[in-house]
């Protein structure tokens, strides 16, 4: 039985947590891509994939590694991928697709589009899944499924060359959909960036208790901290990179929530009961909505 | 093999989450009581208990549940307890024991013990587990199981009923520390009831969201959203109560946290690098003690 796979060869820049993830699964499946080749400029990554045995090929040299695949995604911080395309595009042949899971489009859809050669493709896809660990032993090929892959297809992009980015997710086990930048990163502040954001503080802000305090808080976390502190696990860079990348959303639904908390004290301050459960109640109907999904 | 158990009788006022569990564990363990008995002022909650085999005896009556037990615990909503424990004082029996189970000391401590009858102990104490559930349905046996329970005994309670309070959550398979009302509260508002308010807070703020974009969030709730939304489920009237009656301390905190908010808004709206990462390193340090704890 000939599975044909949907890439001859494909080149992973990055073989983190998603990066390896989506090695481990295109070796598992056998019917994504012929040949894998694990790209890393740090040298200890590429020798920990190896070790792993996640794919074909392993180096360092980007060109090298980009200039066989018809396919190439970077899967590294969402900073690092404008220069890293710019890099790769020089070196990639023909008929190859570029592609990056950046968690923010900001205007990378635009500027990457400007350095396409002709006959080259940018169909970037941002798979929406991931844990609080990072690095080629974290990932598992099982990360992708049932989760969201959010297409985001620059304007007049190749038919063919965006189903074939959709079927490689869709053959990891995720759902894609195809959405604009500008919405992507609206519907990804406030699902993603925001919580990651206030998890962040609420810890920096237990770090800043005084020892004692901070001491009990870590004993007695099982209340309802422990869930913001795994979120707040998550990789700096990272995390810095999409603060800094989806900025002025981000900066505008935080703004939104800063006024909701602001009210929300108030109606503490003034005891108005009423309007303290209403508020409640509003929060709690999101959940009970996700868990009818059941998403929950 | 005869157990001796703690009390003779046990009430619980209240059978829901916490109180159903409690009752749920007595009898499973057998040594923490010889009878129960379940009380509630709602007749639908009592039928249920008693469908659900709860206790011994059931009573809608608080006064004649209450007058023959030796331990009486009110595990009902923080803003009920201080009208409850009068009631009840009146007519407990000497020798007997109150206690109860609120999230929230405030000045519950002084108050109760200013209506003590001779020879009626007060030892409140909460055992700091709970699920986003609640009513009789929502209880089991090992809900306390390696969590803490906060004992917060007022000044010069008798040794020997402190005693007997921490081997009944001691069986119910808790671990038991001895503490201030107000350190109880400072430590409560840090690691249960702002993560509440924010979880509230953020779900309020996607529920307000344009309609296209709130049904999105909730089709993509699972990167970091969702962890937000469980902690948000739970009762509105309880935590109502609970921000109400520890409206100041949980009012300080907050304001530490919306300041640390402020300045990282202000470092992504500078784009200063390094000042991220290290707010976003600080949260992770709060995660990486937890885990060296056990506990995450």
């Amino acid at each position: 039985m000939n599975k044909s796979p949907v890439f001859e060869s494909l080149a992973v820049v990055g073989p983190g947590l998603i990066g390896s993830s989506l090695l481990r699964r295109s070796k598992e499946n056998g019917d994504i891509a012929r040949y894998l080749i694990a790209i890393d400029h740090d040298p200890s990554v590429v020798k920990r994939a190896k070790e792993l045995e996640l794919a074909d090929f392993y180096t360092t040299d980007l060109a090298a590694g980009v200039k066989n695949a018809d396919a190439v995604i970077l899967c590294t911080p969402t900073g690092s991928i404008e220069t890293l395309a710019s890099d790769a595009l020089k070196h990639m042949q023909p008929g190859s697709i570029l592609s990056d899971v950046a968690s923010v489009r900001g205007k990378l859809g635009p500027k990457i589009s400007s350095l396409l050669p002709k006959n080259i493709h940018y169909i970037p896809a941002h798979p929406m899944a991931g844990t609080e660990f990072s690095g080629p032993d974290a990932g598992f090929s099982t990360l992708f499924e049932n989760r969201w892959c959010l297409v985001v297809p620059p304007e007049n992009s190749s038919e063919s060359a965006i189903s074939k980015i959709e079927l490689l997710w869709q053959k990891c086990g995720a759902r894609t959909r195809r959405i604009t930048d500008e919405y992507h990163d609206h519907v990804c502040a406030m699902v993603s960036h925001l919580p990651h954001l206030l998890a962040f503080t609420i810890c920096d802000t237990a770090d800043r208790l005084s020892s004692d305090l901070r001491a009990d808080v870590l004993e007695y976390a099982a209340s309802g901290f422990r869930d913001f502190t795994r979120i707040a696990a998550s990789d700096p860079i990272m995390w810095r990179d999409i603060f800094l990348a989806n900025r002025d959303v981000i900066l505008e639904i935080l703004e939104r929530f800063q006024k909701e908390t602001e009210k929300m004290a108030q109606a503490i301050r003034d005891e108005k009961s009423e309007d303290i459960t209403d508020r409640i109640k509003r929060g709690r109907r999101i959940r009970q909505t996700l868990i009818a999904n059941h998403q929950a």
